[in-house]
């Protein structure tokens, strides 16, 4: 089956998916945040075959998530470093671990904790607002166009703001 | 070609990818938390095939994510609605969004902006550390082998600890 691009909607969560949504994607960025930086490490970790990990990584590289670097005096040896756009990605997979966490793991808990480095204690992250500083959940927020909006008329946020009368982007 | 369970894994992404990872899910998860409940507004809205449709929310039904509610006074009329387990999923939206916002659309900007209702503003959700409310980035957190961590001697933690010397979990 030939899989559907995202890339015609302008939705962030879609175009996100576009380069991480691959099955195996999101499990080799955790990787290289562990600080796995070799084919083989990633690929034994993994239990992955090596064709896919090829053709992950080069997208990856493709896309500048991660960056291949040569570090062998002569010859080559690579290995696989994140970029600013790779490290960016951290929130991601923070949200994916505390949700495996509560939701995915079984009674004996979770397999690995974070600890914030400079107070010692269990992370356990929470999103707050960037102005204000209060915590967020669902409820709390409101989504409104954007200017990318005009874009993406199939977005579910179109018929909500319409029902409010809310300007269309032009 | 037969996709491989990551359900022998420990790794909280992993098990999380395990329900969320199928390459539409996320985008029919954010369909109801927009508000969308029934087959046909999402369908309508994401242009995906109803095979495909039927099958992932089946899926997140079967995994307590959605609950299918009957609300027709006779006769049927589904709707999906979020669990608990569902909603929790908002900051793997949240997350996806906002790398979607920086790396991922073009110059136009975002197509949505989340505002926080409390404040007025732009939300811009960041991490804190829940328990002493400083930032984090991935540089800020360590981490450690927890309660279930036997389970997967190939997880990335592993060398590493080995190397500080961690003890392994019984």
């Amino acid at each position: 089956m030939k899989r559907v691009s995202f890339d015609g909607m302008s939705c962030s969560i879609a175009r996100s998916l576009e380069t991480i949504g691959e099955w195996w994607t999101p499990l080799i960025v955790r990787e290289v945040f562990y600080g796995r930086r070799r084919f083989d490490e990633i690929q034994g970790d993994l239990g992955i075959s090596r064709n896919i990990l090829t053709d992950r990584l080069t997208t990856l590289v493709d896309e500048g998530v991660l960056e291949r670097r040569n570090i062998a005096q002569s010859g080559t040896r690579w290995e696989y470093h994140l970029t600013d756009k790779g490290r960016d990605l951290f929130p991601v997979l923070v949200a994916l671990m505390q949700w495996g966490d509560r939701w995915a793991v079984g009674d004996k808990g979770p397999p690995v904790i974070i600890e914030h480095r400079a107070c010692g204690h269990p992370a356990d992250p929470v999103y707050v607002c960037s102005h204000c500083g209060e915590q967020l959940d669902d409820t709390s927020l409101r989504a409104h166009r954007g200017p990318a909006w005009a874009d993406d008329p199939h977005h579910p946020l179109a018929p909500i703001e319409a029902r409010r009368g809310g300007a269309p982007a032009s």
